[in-house]
């Protein structure tokens, strides 16, 4: 073995790996987390289960048919070899871990959009979609031996030939604007949460997340998974270890991410509420590592400066159309991951260090900047056009929106039998007083939950095993059967679902 | 130095330390918060002091006579140098890390089993006794230079003479079925937690864990950490640094977790709740990367399918035989480090891709799986004594469990003095007004609390330096005195404990 | 390349930057959630934006001028080329970035002592001036080719030269006595919370912070980060890349936090409130690890394990001498890295393994012990005149402290229209009972707010675009205007500012 193989087996296998591991936490944990906290308490069981099956059912879809849609042998649209891996050389391997943590990442960006209504079977489908088809395609075009985006034609200029094709080093195309795509056509069509928009008066209504602290948590994962995510692409897709070239990924990263945050808290403050905003900034950083992606490799860091300034504003501004069209994104998955990824795109072409047009503005950097744009488009019209025909059949059949109960009641308990903040968990032994105080309301001596809520639970007779006292108790009371709500069928009369109150009720209202 | 050296020496050093890095935190935090979500709120300090201690008792103890017993050279059984790593060559430094985590690792599982009723000073005891003597004496038969259940024994079938041993790559055996066995020991000694079972009405009572976020948290964290435990384990354990293994033990945890999630759910769905539960499907992945642990290096991935396939069977089942048996396990450790564990030592000689018995069943398939089912029973035997006679002596001497009253009203005040989420430290200054409304309850000018509650503490005369209004006034009302309860005597009449009501048991009973 | 040179080069890039990136997270995520679960929930959202801007506001001015003054070429007092790392070659973009995350740490460890009260654009400039002057100042002389501190003097002892200088591999001086000075000196001219000390009675007030799981991820975190933090020494430092050095430092860090931890336990059991102590023993592990930093490759285990004794002793010292001194550190800031920084920087002289006082007492190792105290009133002298002026200035310039009333009511609200766990996102829809329980309390139809509590919001035409119904009914309501009162001006007449009751009041009072 050769000092340059050596170098260049060790890197391969070491570095990756290593981000991998990483990237496969921080990004569906990141996720999971900014999207509990963004959520309100009664949806959050439901969007971090979510988050927990994506990257399941991707561990499964992208092993049996994402990956060899993507890098199987075959031809420029798509490949079909190594099905299941199988025939896959092991020296692969590390790819298929990359390329996985990377489709999971993309279904993952939808979820925040289509939170706190959408199906979970719907959720399913949809996962099994965009990791085993939908990414697959996109990457087959611009990451696989086949990829004619990447590859690009010859063209000469003043009798030098250059070859030019379209260039996205960590996925602010292929990821990206994949993901923000899909969160768009799938927000669009499941339509916004009840109350979000008041179309008559022109209001928007905020519809508050439970918790700032949970999706700060989410936030500074990603954060740090952006570094490994554009410092570990080096060394997948080029052939030579190139450590400054990862040292530049990372530090661009960083300044792109500061700026964007900073312009995102400035602008804030100096427009909407007035105030300084954390969960603005951290989608501000987040745009900025978002639209750094494409090219963090060949920018100048002054470059990565102006690319993060633009984010800002593409974020500010693609948030403000999002709105305006009465499209409800709980998380701002389309103004970061769309708004982001596309300026990202763009960008390399006026920005790339030896080539950009603002170096060399020539016939060469205008055919860059067209092939940005080709694979711009070609990425956008594919998706939305998958999307639209994917979320399309699933809102005909009907599988798509949960029903309007359940949306009012939140998911966790009908769906998941786990509210989030179960009342019963809490407290400590000294709080027997409440119901006292509150004495007209009357105590049913047989009902688990009042039990529960005085104490320890002495002869819960009506609590069968592993059953859940709240379920149970909304089984008992409501006036439609749940499993048939959960069907999408059921319909009940709202808040005289409840017939009588116990002291369930107040317990429930000064909950967590 | 040579290539070769050069490639080994760097690799063992490179991979090993950041593995072990990303372990130290993933183990320990990632239980952490899985058992902190898992238990009520007023236990919540107690658990996680108890998952923040044992990595500092096996800081010090497996560093003096842990890593000996291990690793110190010896007889057959046990060895004995290194104490304190004295004389211990530097070379071994990074092994004595990677061990250390296991070791750790090893003692975390059973503080779920044993949660929110065990004496802290129990916990303290056999932290020191699992991760010193316990565990480190099962790693000498497997895992060191003198092992004898690894080094096996030489057959000759057909006139070819192969050695064949018990195989646990990444401590199926070493880890995960000496902690579910030690946890089911100390479980069922210890007894279940209060109103978990009434026997009469054959009723199983669930107590939930307060917060699905946290448990999420610590799962997505241990999912992450599973695969740096797998794929870190390659180069400690063998000589020759080998990425492709490295990636095959990677991809094939995420296939087995996968597959294992998926079922689980799935089998959840169809008995049971009939709900689509978060809990249960990350404890079914969680189960089927303990069961690829075994042989993770060796899989086809389609036999890491497989491997968790039956994972999630082997987690349902125990699950189900443990909660027949009356034994209350509040994290489920038994069926997923037992069940799955159990499942990962066997698999082993059923799936290995060259000398599996689904390849090849003939004589040295047959005694291979002998030699898995040896390890097995070793391994169960050993720890089943071991901890028979540690959890014994600790309930002999009533070390065991804490006072009843204690258990119902939680160990996070009295005995660590700081409740999870204090009452005080909420709200913002705009409350005054339930205290108005609720106007006949009696509020008393001198209680620090009842001053805490209505806005900024003044002239808290009865509070002493560095002392705690909660536990303060805990002492003032209780009728019996909180440091008898703690040393196991006190007793009290429960509830009547309360003499008298103020505005502090409201607050109580608003709070998280 | 020659195999020194390929080794070299390979642990050069690689280390660092995994280091790093698993730094990044970890430092800044670390002390985010340690301060946010230590301080009351009104002021959790500030506290986290803080911690979140502090990497951004490094981010661009370490970038600019940080690296610079720290590693720019110069005189022994300051550097100043590669100003926005201009003509900076690209082999040093990974210590750049390496440095980036240090300086970032030494403004967030002040953040912690100034929590709660400190004005959010006096944390701004403070945080621009201590990574961007303050800190790189001090690398200057300690890590830098001038480095006049590290670089110490020859000295003629017994006919042989020697060359001895400052020791600080780690940083226990450069990052942690810097912070832990600057907190002290911030927090002292800030002044202690609202209610913190009554000096009429010598009374302290504990204030406890509204998450213990909060706080226990963020040491989780931090305690991971040390790990990483004194293991990725090692490489950017010096020029060998030693897997043995980086080993021991590991090891090193581990007993030492251990051994700390588990005297500080026991102090709190002993004296005090007589409890097992989460945060104690958390704080206990970080100063046994903060005093580790500047010798940690240089000390034998059982040396290590003397200075986790002792970093114990000097937290109690020093967390003693700051209470009796009435001053608010609600982190322990002080204590923890001023206390553990500077037993480290002076246990080097005593416990360094070859030329030790323990080992040699000659003159050689007295003037070792001289340059350590050298550095320590160096630094010590330098960020304490420094940190007078920025704090002082802010201070006179009335920018440092918000108002008494913000104070009062938190900062979430107000500063940044987040509150960390809004009312409105909580609830199930089984919540419409307490209302009707409290009829008394007027519901005003119109009020966005009482229709959120109610259940879906309909027709809240008072609640522009984007606005927060939370700060809305603040401003319509409180008796002054809270731009004045952010601006430092206002003054209200406390809780009479509220002078209606509406049904908001009862919710933000059973608020999380």
């Amino acid at each position: 073995m050769s000092h340059g193989e050596l170098y260049h087996s060790m890197n391969k296998w070491t570095m990756p790996l290593i981000a991998n591991i990483i990237l496969f936490a921080v990004m569906q944990c990141g996720f999971a987390f900014l999207e509990a906290g963004a959520v309100r308490s009664k949806n959050s069981t439901n969007i971090l289960i979510k988050n927990l099956m994506d990257q399941f059912v991707a561990g499964i879809a992208y092993w049996i048919f994402g990956f060899p849609f993507a890098f199987g042998n075959g031809n420029d649209f798509i490949g079909y070899t190594f099905w299941a891996t199988y025939e896959l050389e092991e020296t692969k391997l590390a790819l298929f871990f990359f390329q996985y943590v990377f489709a999971a990442t993309a279904a993952t960006i939808v979820s925040g959009a289509m939170a706190e209504r959408c199906e979970f079977i719907a959720y399913i489908v949809y996962s099994i979609l965009i990791t085993g088809f939908i990414y697959p395609v996109v990457t087959h075009w611009v990451w696989s031996d086949n990829a004619w985006l990447t590859a690009g034609m010859d063209y000469t200029f003043n009798n030098e030939t250059v070859t030019i094709g379209y260039k996205d080093f960590a996925g602010s195309g292929v990821v990206h604007v994949l993901g923000g795509i899909a969160a768009l056509v799938g927000a669009s069509l499941l339509g916004p949460r009840k109350g979000r928009f008041h179309k008559g008066s022109k209001t928007v209504v905020p519809i508050r997340g439970h918790s700032v602290p949970l999706a700060a948590l989410g936030g500074f994962i990603l954060l740090f998974g952006f570094l490994a995510f554009n410092g570990g692409s080096q060394l997948t897709i080029s052939n030579a270890g190139d450590g400054e070239a990862i040292s530049l990924s990372v530090v661009n990263t960083i300044i792109s991410g500061s700026m964007s945050a900073l312009v995102s808290l400035i602008i804030n403050r100096l427009t909407g509420t007035s105030k300084w905003s954390l969960l603005t900034t951290l989608n501000g950083a987040l745009t900025g590592m978002v639209a750094i992606c494409a090219g963090c490799n060949v920018y100048h860091p002054w470059a990565a400066c102006v690319v993060g300034f633009f984010a800002a504003i593409a974020y500010k501004l693609i948030n403000t159309i999002v709105t305006s069209l009465y499209i409800d994104d709980p998380l701002d998955a389309v103004a970061v991951h769309f708004g982001g990824g596309s300026w990202g795109v763009i960008a390399v072409a006026f920005l790339h260090r030896t080539d950009g047009i603002v170096y060399n503005w020539d016939q060469a950097s205008g055919m860059a900047l067209a092939w940005q744009l080709c694979g711009l488009v070609t990425i956008t019209a594919w998706t939305a056009v998958t999307s639209v025909l994917m979320f399309g059949i699933l809102k005909l059949t009907g599988l798509l929106r949960v029903a309007p109960e359940l949306e009012a009641k939140g998911l966790d308990i009908p769906k998941h039998g786990e509210p989030a903040y179960p009342t019963e968990a809490y407290g400590h032994g000294w709080e027997e007083k409440l119901a006292k105080i509150l004495e007209h309301v009357e105590l049913k001596d047989g009902d688990g939950f009042a039990k529960a809520f005085l104490g320890a639970p002495v002869k819960q007779t009506d609590v069968g095993p592993y059953e859940n006292p709240e379920v149970n108790y909304m089984d008992t009371h409501s006036t439609t059967n749940l499993n048939d709500l959960e069907s999408g069928k059921g319909t009940t009369n709202g808040t005289t679902g409840v017939p009588h109150v116990t002291s369930i009720d107040v317990k429930s209202t000064t909950k967590m």
